[in-house]
């Protein structure tokens, strides 16, 4: 059991760029302690200086080594980084392959990266919020960039990696590309497309097809995700925003091919968030959504604990009889809010 | 201003077939008014006889068209059949072609056809909401068909099409269909593909794209959607039933060619969910669904009433600003609730 530091203590030694502050604080805001509220109440003035780069991709595509590549990238130009992995099946996780745990190894002997990956347990909804929580408290502690890595596979997980400035999705040859595009509605968030392994057969095929896609859906309005249901200012910050063209770079991320030429499109579409004005949106759509989270883990907290779960399904099991009807029901549940 | 009628004689008046009765207690449930609710959960006991067809796809897809056809078909089985169409852009709803107006026309003078279109005004949630509340006064007035008519472009439109029983999505030749599948996401919630004006050029492509994408996700186990945050009894549902095989049909609406085919596939797919357990699963998930929405709807309005939209605004403008911190502005507008 740690020693508890008090918050304004662990506040300082955060932001002086104290690691085991820092760890200590992130653990503290994944069990959603007290604490861990005071301290973000405590350090949010302070952020607001990263940029964060939201890595997605179906497994399989390579994004960790990818990940570690721009690590590297970054590292060599002296930015400070961070990774949050949100990805179960991440070497960063759990499990990795003896070159990525080498070539992590080294990354993390280096003062200047951070590496945290963000247990998976319980609901998608909760791991959003504290995937914006902990993002702000590697923004407080002086991190430059901070990459959160996400698997592309459901629409929550793609949404973690919308919630970042600039949005990587990653692809690779011959995994069905149509499919894995379709799965993850990926067109809608990506601001770079970046098909790894583009050293293996069939990567003309996967480059072409999502340049035929993007071809397509040129013109259309692109829209932030926003799928709250609660609060809904600020709501459709459609990119109004015809200036970014969406391209697609080719990657060998274990060799390091194509590597410097992702981080400098990542730059490029840093500087025109600041010029486009987008910035401010997507801030303000951030922010919300991390609002909207927080109240509905609230709601959720104060609705489980006037109602467990056996007399919710209990309640529904009479709604499916038709022995009560939806609104009877729904007052039922509200009533323990009350 | 119509008369008003005490509940329970509405109540009755729509269980014994009256048109009036049923038009009025729509318009009371879309206006949510406390009446409205009182005959939903008068009605309630008297529902879960009609089987709900959801028809999804994007403009131009010829979905009224085919909805008509449909209608028609099922008329001259003998079936009470009501339509409501949640598409701003359908006939049903808005300025339609001449040629669907006079096939519409002869549906309309029809005591076994009742046609309702939804209002789509305010937000999609609501609308959905308002949605499976009408279809519930349907199947208590006795049609024992109602098609549900969503445009495909959106995540929430194409929910309301996933909470039918039988989802049927419509393409087209020609209209980018890769894309159009992709914004959809309709690979998750389509238990019958119908490609319409099959007389064009381009449709062998359509078919082929569709059964692609079909045979490269066999085996991935299809999940039915739920994206409430409140409730999570019943959630997975997981379609074990590796069962049903999604097919692609097609049809020329317009002339009724293949329409008879399509009509048998719907049965088809209805009697299997009764063979297979799986309509179980759907009502769960459907019912659960309505009761989050009716939870939601009514979480939003107290938190409305508690906070007006331009405070709202200004509790966020300080967030962006870090002059408020996320969990202080979400402890404001909660502390309305209490």
């Amino acid at each position: 059991m740690p020693k508890a530091i008090p918050t304004p203590e662990l506040i300082s030694r955060l932001l002086a760029g104290d690691r085991l502050a820092l760890s200590r604080a992130i653990s503290l805001v994944e069990d959603r302690t007290a604490e861990g509220r005071e301290l973000l109440s405590g350090l949010f003035a302070h952020t607001g200086q990263a940029h964060l780069i939201g890595i997605t991709g179906a497994p399989g595509t390579g994004k960790s080594t990818l990940v570690t590549g721009l690590v590297q990238s970054y590292r060599a130009a002296g930015q400070r980084v961070a990774v949050l992995a949100v990805d179960p099946t991440s070497p960063f996780t759990g499990g990795a392959l003896l070159g990525d745990r080498v070539r992590m190894s080294r990354l993390s002997g280096d003062p200047g990266v951070f590496i945290r990956s963000m247990a998976t347990r319980g609901n998608l909804g909760g791991l959003a919020a504290a995937t914006a929580d902990v993002a702000h408290l590697l923004d407080a502690a002086g991190y430059e960039r901070i990459l959160i890595e996400t698997v592309g596979v459901g629409q929550a997980e793609v949404e973690i990696a919308a919630t970042a400035h600039t949005t990587v999705v990653v692809e690779a040859p011959g995994l069905g590309d149509e499919v894995q595009a379709i799965k993850a509605g990926v067109l809608e968030i990506a601001d770079i497309f970046v098909v790894n392994k583009a050293d293996r057969p069939g990567v003309e095929r996967t480059v072409g097809a999502l340049e035929l896609m993007l071809h397509m859906a040129e013109g259309a309005p692109r829209q932030l995700l926003h799928h709250g249901q609660l609060l809904d200012v600020a709501a459709p910050a459609q990119s109004q925003a015809a200036g970014w063209q969406v391209r697609v770079f080719r990657t060998v991320a274990a060799s390091g091919a194509g590597i410097p030429e992702v981080v400098a499109e990542i730059e490029r579409h840093a500087a025109w968030l600041d010029a486009s004005g987008e910035r401010g949106s997507r801030e303000a759509l951030r922010l919300t959504h991390a609002v909207e989270q927080i109240v509905q883990a609230e709601l959720l907290r104060r609705l489980r604990a006037a109602l467990p779960a056996h007399r919710l399904s209990a309640l529904m099991a009479e709604v499916a009889a038709r022995s009560l009807d939806p609104y009877t029901a729904a007052q039922q549940i509200l009533s323990g809010l009350a």
